[in-house]
């Protein structure tokens, strides 16, 4: 008798943006004339730009010649586009285009990474955090069931609160595997570079390894935050990296994203050193077959120098309408915090109140659609995200409205 | 300390196709004028048809207008490829769009579909097979170290043999999951009505779950030789298929693919029927985001009516090179199998030659490049995999020179 992965049976239901659609839908019932703002989402809502089109039209009629035709591609990824970004992202930096694995997704990475690890590895990540993190630990078998409190047995949860400035500190029992995401999702918070050396310094003396999520680094801005976290010394030794196009470049809807998993990162399994390149390497060839030619050709059209113009602008133009909720929510009243470093801010409830409390008065009297923070683990309550990735005149609209409260 | 999975550390390296490009290159190196033909590979050489080049283009210019632009997508796929599938690749059988799952490769899902089973099922497949089956199983934890015959501790291999006419027999011990593979890879041969019914039934009796990899069903031209295990009744509660656009339309270099898992399949997890639909659709949800929207355009555009002409010459010609080097080798002498619903042959090294023997003398004798039957197991032993996708005119000169052996 064939028996299921009982692991999955632990997951709580994927109810947050059901919940969400089903009070907006009441909503839309009884005020059928609103017109609802929707600052929930977090996907992007530019096209893509020129020069990336062009990419992508072009190779799609290489496609389709014989002697253009691509079949299989390495499932690494192809060269070219490993080399333009180690020498764009990784320029100045020990990461070499033989480190960086092309991907369909940050999500797939950040979810398929854990499986060339123990199951018995002590898991740290924050809380709030972005639910992949825990959900794939989760279908592992690396926790113990969901508690009261919220959380599942067995992860180290890191808090990020406004007391520490929504920054993940260094635990004082001992863990192994630390996801981090600087620009933070849903915080919108980014590491500088004194606690991000913290990390990599803990990692270094505990032999741990941190799987850190840089998916928004394009929105950091303050000089003193990391983009990468092999800016620190010796992280090359201790970490991993995962980035994407898809808030970068605004390929939520194309598919690619990269993964760096330094040569120099290796742990000891008995007496013997084992990369974790050549682990990585050995699932991506096993189950993974490359990305899409077309797609990995627009990828590298963003490190043309009309693609990095448009792809800057289009940065810009998110972060802009974040500064400008922010500041409007701060004129308002509102402790806001993000914004600044990512296409993300994190608003306080006023008065106590819980984060589907605030969800509702934000729904109710300004039609504004936002995500209740306790969606992102028991810390998050209190809270709500809010995405600067919707239309200009949308963000202008809400700002105004919010003002207004 | 953070710790590896070790489950990794039990697989063989994967030397076959690196052992294969060594012998190649010590070849070349003392027969530099000789002009090799490989039908060693697996992967297409004839450009995407142009109403698939079409759709891409299309969809690619759509990406770059504010109206028309696509961010996320459903993870399980849009609803205009899922319901093109069901009305055109599943008409007539009880197979609805809700239980299809678009995905990027055949071979991530035969790859991850092993992990929303519990760890001690007991697996069975054929032997010699697709060497992601096994590999996937090892990583899992669901395999004993590699033993001295070559295989896996913990498996039953189900061994295809000129006896069983390369056709998987039911197995005396019990197991839970089943790896079937029709037509299959390496031998080309299909399975008929009859077996594939026993497997059903066999499933049905021991509520066991098949993984029917059906990637080239586009080949098949027997009549008895059924297209999907749907055709089976009851196969709705035992079956989980998989297809892929890679061989049927080319798709090798830009991933599209297909999974149906049935809402009748259901497995008892203590007193609770669990539904692989639902645990599917979380994995789904979970660890991917579906695949790159002018990609899924590409793949509808099969099921037009130009499309549907464009791809079913594409099949018939690769299947003429097929049967004709089928017939010269038989011809020759030689013992050939598959090739009629398959584009891969299977053939017998003559007078008890080893693979790897008849590997080297058709590369020295007739400069042709084979993969030897060993690297799938085993049980292919003494045979060879020529396949049919190389281009028409190599394919003559190869039967040419098989005819002179």
């Amino acid at each position: 008798m064939a028996k299921v992965n009982h692991h999955y049976i632990k997951l709580t239901g994927n109810y947050l943006f059901q919940e969400i659609e089903k009070k907006v839908s009441e909503f839309k019932k009884h005020s059928p004339s609103s017109e609802l703002i929707n600052l929930g989402i977090g996907d992007i809502s530019q096209p893509l730009s020129p020069t990336i089109v062009s990419a992508l039209e072009s190779a799609s009629r290489e496609m389709g010649s014989a002697d253009t035709f691509k079949g299989y591609g390495p499932s690494q990824g192809y060269l070219f586009l490993r080399e333009a970004i180690a020498e764009n992202d990784y320029k100045g930096l020990p990461i070499s285009p033989d480190e960086i694995f092309i991907s369909d997704g940050a999500k797939n990475d950040i979810a398929n990474l854990q499986e060339i690890f123990d199951i018995d590895n002590k898991v740290a990540m924050p809380d709030p955090t972005y639910p992949v993190y825990i959900d794939t630990n989760v279908m592992a078998g690396r926790t113990r069931p969901l508690l009261k409190t919220g959380g599942y047995g067995g992860i180290l949860y890191l808090p990020c609160e406004e007391k520490n400035q929504f920054i993940p500190q260094l635990p004082n029992r001992s863990c192994d595997l630390i996801y981090l995401c600087s620009p933070n999702n849903p915080t919108g918070v980014a590491m500088d570079k004194k606690n991000l050396e913290k990390w990599v310094n803990y990692a270094r003396e505990n032999k741990a390894v941190i799987l850190f999520d840089g998916a928004y680094e394009a929105y950091i801005r303050s000089p003193d935050c990391p983009r990468s976290i092999y800016e620190i010394e010796g992280a090359t030794e201790v970490a991993i990296e995962i980035r994407s196009f898809s808030k970068t470049a605004g390929f939520t809807g194309l598919r690619c994203s990269y993964t760096v998993v330094p040569k120099a990162l290796k742990l000891l399994e008995g007496r013997q050193w084992i990369s974790l390149h050549d682990l990585w390497k050995r699932r991506h060839d096993t189950k993974f077959n490359g990305v899409s030619y077309p797609v990995q050709k627009a990828a590298a059209a963003i490190y043309s120098p009309k693609g990095k113009k448009e792809v800057k602008s289009l940065i810009d133009s998110y972060l802009k309408e974040a500064k400008h909720l922010l500041q409007t929510l701060t004129k308002g009243g509102f402790k806001a915090y993000g914004g600044l470093d990512a296409p993300y801010l994190w608003v306080k409830a006023p008065a106590e109140a819980t984060s589907w409390q605030f969800f509702d008065y934000l729904l109710e009297k300004n039609q504004i659609i936002s995500v209740p923070g306790i969606g992102f683990g028991a810390a998050g309550d209190g809270f709500v995200r809010l995405s600067a990735f919707g239309h200009p005149s949308a963000l202008a609209e809400a700002a105004k409205r919010l003002i207004q409260l």
